[in-house]
């Protein structure tokens, strides 16, 4: 699919994966601690780490000669995943929360305060939300525009759509 | 699994589910829209939308009598999912890109400049990522401290993981 939402859905779409790689921000990165930690099989477990190597998000490192063992360490383009992880984590302690309250607290370590961070646009710094986003075909949706029947191109929503 | 993360996933950690979102967002409403932009199945499409109404994510409303006719619209919680839906599009415009550039553009509306919104916090106004932030357990994780043999209690990288 021609679109970029798809696209990241494509390598880490599945609850699994996700799991994986928010234990990977919280300092994970052997076998054995994932596994206790998701009660995955290792079979599922094996499957799921192997594509995330594959896909780029972690590096297979080394860290014991004999027995060979490696580890797992989120690469650039993992650690660039921090975004997604913590939309989800916002998502989960406004709507999913129990009366406990979060299980976890955020802290912007350059400033000293407990935050969940927003998203602002970078333009005028203002927060925003879908109702003050909309989204237009860019440059990579040409070949899709030339697709017939396609119901995104069609849609009399789409000038106004935040997405 | 007492983390927001994970309850957010289990509502939403399916690459289908979240594509029907980001239709929503698209300005997606009917049943024969979703399918024509998904090609799922009528089915499969149908037991998505379920999950997704019965989590109050999105209303199923009537807009025709006869023969009666639904359609689906994003709730203030559905809304709000707007972040994790550009969390996604961000990272697949950054590492999942082709030659043709975004297919997509974002607008902001209140300053008139197309941006990609990015993370900040809400204090000091800087933009944040994974290297600027720790985690640490909060009020709601005292259940899951008190779980005997949690990795993640006890991993010693805790108070220096970004989530």
């Amino acid at each position: 699919m021609k679109c970029s939402v798809a696209r990241t859905l494509s390598v880490i779409g599945d609850r699994w994966t996700l799991l994986i790689v928010r234990d990977s921000f919280l300092g994970l990165r052997r076998f054995e601690d994932f596994q206790r930690d998701l009660r995955m099989t290792r079979h599922r477990l094996a499957a799921r780490l192997g594509k995330l190597v594959d896909q780029g998000i972690l590096d297979r490192v080394p860290y014991h000669d004999r027995p060979r063992r490696f580890e797992y360490r989120l690469t650039e383009k993992g650690i660039d995943l921090y975004p997604v992880v913590v939309a989800l984590l916002r998502w989960g302690d406004r709507w999913m929360v129990d009366s406990d309250g979060p299980p976890v607290e955020l802290l912007h370590r350059n400033c000293g305060r407990h935050v969940m961070p927003v998203l602002t646009c970078p333009a005028c710094n203002k927060e925003v939300n879908a109702r003050t986003m909309s989204a237009r075909l860019g440059p990579g949706s040409k070949r899709r525009a030339e697709r017939p029947g396609h119901a995104r191109v069609e849609s009399p929503h789409k000038e106004q759509s935040p997405i």
